[in-house]
């Protein structure tokens, strides 16, 4: 096995990428290949004076650059970064890729050339958000805005797959989001989506699910359209922040609050890890044929090197796999109800 | 200047509505109608020491239930103590109700009784959300779940109205909840209506507004369907306790922490006061020809004192006459662009 590592995306890009490439081959001995300009990653590479002998280079002589259209990569600079990413992974030399650059660019990218999964019409974007005792799956996470009964469906088929294989559930607990737990509360496409949920009998389905109940760990999957979807993870991040911040003003007021948030220092870094975006790296694009993580535009070494982490499990654990046949076990139940 | 409240809707009922009244009456000065059954309330004004010149009942004879349906209130229980305390505002003894009973009922019989402004299709719940230098009204919080571009523009011109009187700002900056800044990010509905937001000229209309920018107070009214606005104040909540929850954990497991978690308490009350639903009382559901302030199921007598409070502020800047106003404006400009 080997990941495809698109060493010139991303804002901290080929420096913190080189090097969480480095630490996770040398942490996890996860054979990399790093993808981009050759000589600038040799530089980088210089830098570590460990042996490598499971990182190779290959070269790519362009960069799609973050406001660069998604369709210019594909069209205009076919020996970019990410196209020769996504080529390794299409031929077989990788078995998956991980980018931090152009977002839109890199999903085009890796649709286009692994394919989609027969059955599924649109990849979605799977996050992984932290729960009180341990976390869950969220898709659409923002890779399709409007979208059908019919993609929704596919997501719960896709984030079971995911949570079946990545968190070893056996029956992993598919919720809808929504805002009313009962099956009448919602939009038009969360209601629909909650009666055709309700009438399969291949998932595990527990109901609509609110805001405060995932929190609270009450599924491993939650099923929603990307404009939810990335609402979630971006109002999230918004509260979380503005939490801290909220409560940093409140610290500097008195002199024994500073000494109290001193002593509490150890507890508030373990709560930052577990809120941290860099310690799941990056998030899957599911429904290809083949696993790309799409991860954030701000990655560090550690976000890289996670990131590299979790495409390599998810290729150890066959996940396209188990999407595949939860697939095609939906359509034979469809055929014979 | 009277508000009539529910004396008989929410959890608490009627101790802690009764409690919160005699509050605000003491408190603010505010004259107060109690609504509902009049032993009950008696018995529970009989508690309070003080004199209560400016606290009147009014009887009802029957109750919402907090699981019956909205259409119920108002066709079976025609004595009920919302559509009492409705019937005070339509006739002018009472100049705004409160109600923290059944949300469904208390928006189905405002609608009905007060009717709508002129020029409002659908009223919408104005939420509070926190922001580091002060607040954001969102709308809709929860009122339509399914919204035409149309709609969300009507919102803006109510929450305009409402940021203007409430927060006393001459420009309050309007903001469309998206999941990106540009103007070509977000769904079918987001974008559509971005566009007709930047071609009037009557609000401050500052383009899409993501989660974080939300709670940085980058805007003053947050505009959404009910769908988009529920769910952000539902993950806002689902955070928040997230992060208590995750934070108290980590504290409990060294001595040392709980020392500095001591010391830190006054620093955190400060912070839960913040975000505390009680300091804001209600919602105002906006677009009525009358004030109605929605409160949480779960109100105690801080968060009725202050949803009362709330109320009478509401009908003091005069809020509905700002909205007409805003209509008004609006129609006149569409008439000559």
């Amino acid at each position: 096995m080997k990941i495809a590592v698109d060493a010139m995306g991303g804002d901290y890009a080929p420096v913190e990428i080189v090097k969480g490439a480095v630490e996770a081959a040398r942490d996890f001995d996860i054979p990399v290949i790093l993808v981009g300009d050759r000589s600038t990653i040799e530089t980088e590479l210089a830098k570590y004076h460990s042996p490598k002998p499971n990182i190779e280079i290959r070269h790519a002589s362009e960069v799609v650059q973050m406001d660069d259209h998604p369709a210019t990569a594909l069209r205009r600079k076919p020996d970019s970064s990410i196209v020769v990413a996504a080529n390794l992974v299409k031929s077989g030399e990788a078995q998956a890729m991980v980018s931090a650059g152009n977002t839109g660019a890199a999903m085009a990218v890796a649709t286009l050339k692994l394919g989609r999964i027969k059955g599924i019409d649109r990849p979605a974007i799977g996050s992984l958000l932290p729960t009180i005792n341990g976390k869950a799956v969220i898709l659409d996470a923002g890779a399709n805005v409007d979208c059908s009964v019919e993609n929704l469906l596919q997501f719960a088929l896709m984030g079971n797959a995911y949570a079946e294989r990545i968190f070893k559930l056996e029956h992993p607990r598919v919720g809808l989001l929504s805002i009313g737990e009962e099956e009448t509360k919602g939009d038009e496409l969360t209601k629909a989506t909650n009666a055709e949920l309700r009438s399969q009998d291949i998932l595990n389905f527990v109901g609509n699910v609110e805001g405060k109940e995932i929190f609270r760990g009450a599924v491993d999957v939650v099923i929603c359209d990307g404009f939810a979807g990335n609402l979630v993870l971006k109002i999230s991040e918004g509260v979380a922040e503005f939490m801290s911040k909220t409560i940093k003003a409140e610290v500097n007021k008195s002199l024994i609050s500073k000494i109290g948030a001193l002593l509490m220092r150890p507890a508030f870094n373990q709560f930052k890890t577990k809120l941290d975006y860099a310690e799941y790296g990056g998030a899957p694009l599911l429904g290809l044929d083949g696993i790309c993580m799409i991860s954030h535009g701000r990655s560090d070494a550690r976000a890289m090197r996670n990131a590299i982490r979790a495409a390599a499990d998810a290729v150890q654990n066959d996940v396209v796999g188990c999407i595949k046949e939860s697939v095609r076990r939906n359509t034979l139940a469809a055929a014979h109800s």
